[in-house]
């Protein structure tokens, strides 16, 4: 058990964070990805090419991913749900794609309408084009520590759906806990048994804070090696499960939380707090960070 | 490293929390108590003896533990930080006591008027009080992650006041991240600086979530042994030292990650969820809960 030197930080704020918020103007999402790209992130997903009648709020991930200021050694990426979105995210620039599967089959029928066999196949020409575009998948699994529809998901069916995504040719494949019902305990078995197939620099993390166990699941997996953790500026998203519940883990709180661990990450965390209070000025609610929270408080005091 | 098959909580919203939020009446007080009471919860903080001049909140304990359903198996404390205050208690019908001292000089001179030193003495009577009427004392040892005034807190200064405590004859050891700076290893090195003194059945953890790092430093220490936690009913509170950001770690959050642990604490989540309602409606303001909030929109999704 040894804790990991370096975490790199996949935001997904701009794309898994605002796909559960209002809809905002092109013009914030390109301030916030410009605010985001200048605090040492590495890797920012940026948009989606999913059908705009299923998720209106990424209407203009075109225009956004072409208005940005884009950095020197940041990654942005896109969600390609099908090769149209694929072409869609090249036409618009983006530097990488990620596919969206889940390990419950239930989810998978509801959320993305097809049987997760089919998910995979219709990955496959995604990844086919992106090899040839000599552009990198990232695989997402969903609900892997639970799902909205049929309750507990079986570990066994995380890996097997993590495997299969893999040996497609993912680089990467993020573990997600869609509906943050997950535990420590949990969390640990589920990234144990997956890394016993897929080398633990291969994997990541992406664990909302529905239940508010986000930081505590992250807290018990580091020590396992885990160096890739997804979460998003100002806690963005909510819950589509549960209206009105916790997103994603906040940027800012797992970025306190591995400071203070020793574990760097190359991100400015005061940049994130920043670009966090400005987008939920927009949205018109405040931030759901801690960290974000006790710095505004603190200032106030 | 072994988990603890118990896990006993110490509800301190009645006190810790409600000292920090705006002034409830007697009745909602004693509703609230009552409402925690049948639970299943071992131990409620019920009040504190400190003077109305400095906590107002609390001016009616005297009250309220006169007026509660005591239910038999729940232990009723209450804070005296002198032995005016222990017999005032007493008289309150108090089942046990607490002294309130710091790890930090700062702390200590700035939130209880004199100096570590000091506060031990003034304690020494309390002890010797409740000894005499047969009353066991619990010591709380705050800013043992950090002071909002002096900032760093050496560990070794947790250390030496934890074993002052525990040697005046405190049978229970609360080590209090008071404003929620800490982040996991940092709590793991404490409690094992700690615990090389006292037995880890003697101690207890007290963290607050203002950075939103409780739940990670809990999950840090259990694998350690540590089976007594205090928390507050709807993350009650609020954090004097920086107004608006979040208080107690709420004890729903905690009840749900120790459940999926496999831990047993005699505690049913639902019935704190709805006593938690019920004082965040007299409050006025929405539960500092994930696990509550999550509950309240599945509920209404």
């Amino acid at each position: 058990m040894t804790l990991p030197a370096n975490v790199r930080i996949v935001e997904v704020g701009p794309r898994d964070g605002l796909q559960n918020e209002k809809a905002l103007s092109t013009d914030t999402k390109v301030a916030l990805i410009n605010a985001l790209s200048a605090s040492g992130l590495q890797t920012i997903e940026a948009g989606s090419f999913v059908s705009p009648k299923w998720v209106p709020q990424m209407a203009e991930s075109h225009d956004v991913m072409q208005r940005i200021q884009r950095q020197n050694g940041v990654t942005y990426t896109a969600l390609t749900p099908n090769l149209k979105g694929f072409e869609l995210a090249m036409a618009a620039g983006a530097d990488e794609v990620a596919v969206f599967g889940a390990a419950s089959e239930a989810f998978s029928q509801k959320n993305i309408n097809c049987s997760i066999a089919e998910s995979i196949e219709r990955f496959e020409p995604v990844v086919a084009a992106a090899n040839k575009a000599g552009k990198k998948v990232r695989g997402y699994v969903s609900c892997v520590l639970g799902c909205p529809y049929q309750g507990d998901v079986d570990i066994a069916e995380v890996v097997r759906v993590s495997r299969l995504l893999h040996e497609l040719g993912c680089y990467e494949i993020s573990l997600g806990d869609t509906i943050g019902v997950g535990t420590p305990l949990h969390a640990q078995r589920m990234l144990g048994a997956v890394a016993e197939h897929i080398p633990m620099p291969q994997l990541a993390l992406h664990f909302h804070n529905t239940y508010g166990q986000a930081l505590a699941n992250l807290a018990a997996c580091l020590p396992m090696g885990i160096a890739v953790i997804d979460s998003a500026v100002a806690g963005l998203g909510g819950c589509p499960y549960a209206k009105g519940a916790s997103g994603n883990v906040a940027t800012e709180d797992v970025l306190y939380m591995l400071q203070g661990m020793g574990i760097e990450t190359g991100v400015d965390l005061d940049a994130i707090v920043n670009a966090g209070h400005a987008v939920c000025e927009a949205l018109g609610q405040s931030p759901r960070s801690n960290v974000s929270l006790a710095r505004l408080a603190t200032a106030n005091t």
